[in-house]
């Protein structure tokens, strides 16, 4: 029987990125899209609750069942998941191609892997796919070629469902990649420099700037291997508990 | 020295659980708060990348050095650190008490724990606390009393910086409460109810409900805790790495 793939992304549903990976995908099983009708990165795992959201079709994808959302990337699966595509089974959710990175840290702030891991929580076995290129005419030739490897490997997989991969690729020629390296969370993090200003009315106001700084390479994180020339999969989890220390603050409990 | 502790929320800086957090933390030492000038619940770890923030004095708190921001809680934080206290101390991070729980899953989605969270990412010890119960005019008594004894447990530790605690109350009086439990993240999740409606020009509109179900009361989880009446203490981490999965997909390195 076919599969069938939801495809999602937090950079809107007409970048050249989510365009890029309905591509790849359809070439595995039936595609269905719901996306956000703007760029919503940086929105990490935000969803709408004081306002409502709208979906409208989408038709600019050949022979694919698209939809726009008003929410964001979060709100799109949910929106997929319980009302749009309710009783149909989705085999695989992917989310991306998102313009620009999203290893080490920058996952937590990633509308890309939030939708990712809100599928995920429904027991789909889910794919972040980023690549390191800001720019919104960036290449994904590359990114395609490593896309469908990793679809096909994941909609091979038959172990528990739930799975999250984030998956990260150089912005370098398929010939220059050296191959996929399985990785850990890498080290990192953004050193704001926000812009102060002033408004025509006089307001102030700051923007948010600044640089991802990259903490300690080890040798097994997804920064060495995308330093390295080599396509990082970190496979997520939505367990944040961090077991060292709730051994270490034991004596908490006593009063 | 007097300590320096930072307060903010995600629910707005005119809500009842910061003031009563913030009298709290003034017997303490030097509170300064940054928050949002509006509700910002399920605001996870957005944070505000296409629009400039704004940032005004607020003077309801007594001998409090308070800022009112447009942004998210993870904004407040940034806003924080890197431009309002740039060149200060800070000892200690607490958010909340928030009108509602953060237990379980509730963390992936909570603004409260989002903006603690982005303390710690500075090294900077962190508490959400959260109580559970969602009316704008709950009591706070039992979680002052209890946000008291973790403040300053917090404040004597000594070990490595930029620890992260997820805290949640349940709805009893001081007197019901057992006592404090270190726990790990229970499993629970959302079954999502959209509400379908109609605007007043005809259009359809969906709006998010549902109700939280608990998948497994672990008895060493946060759930099982607050439902045996003990205040739930998880600390929590930042990596996201699924290290058991990423042994287990090794051969996905094989192309």
């Amino acid at each position: 029987m076919s599969k069938k793939i939801l495809v999602t992304n937090d950079d809107g549903i007409d970048s050249k990125g989510i365009a890029s990976l309905i591509e790849v995908a359809k070439t595995f099983g039936d595609v269905v899209v719901v996306a956000p009708d703007k760029p919503q990165s940086g929105q990490g795992h935000a969803i709408t609750l004081v306002e409502p959201i709208r979906v409208e079709a989408y038709t600019h994808f050949n022979n694919v069942t698209a939809y726009k959302c008003s929410g964001t990337p979060v709100d799109c699966v949910k929106m997929a998941k319980s009302v749009l595509f309710k009783n149909e089974k989705i085999d695989l959710c992917v989310s991306g191609i998102n313009h620009g990175s999203n290893a080490s840290l920058n996952i937590i702030y990633s509308g890309t892997m939030s939708a990712a891991m809100e599928a995920s929580l429904y027991k789909i076995n889910s794919i972040g796919f980023s690549l390191l290129d800001y720019a919104s005419d960036a290449n994904f030739k590359a990114s395609q070629h490593y896309a469908a490897i990793l679809i096909k490997k994941m909609l091979a997989y038959e172990g528990n469902a739930g799975k999250l991969l984030n998956v990260n690729i150089p912005k370098l020629t398929t010939e220059e990649i050296k191959g996929i390296k399985m990785c850990k969370q890498g080290k990192g993090g953004w050193l704001e420099q926000f812009q102060k200003g002033e408004d025509p009315r006089g307001g102030a106001y700051y923007w948010m700037g600044g640089t991802f700084e990259n903490h300690h390479s080890h040798p097994e994180s997804d920064l060495w291997a995308l330093e390295h020339s080599y396509v990082s999969v970190v496979p997520c989890q939505h367990d944040l508990t961090d077991y060292l220390t709730l051994k270490e603050l034991n004596h908490f409990e006593n009063i």
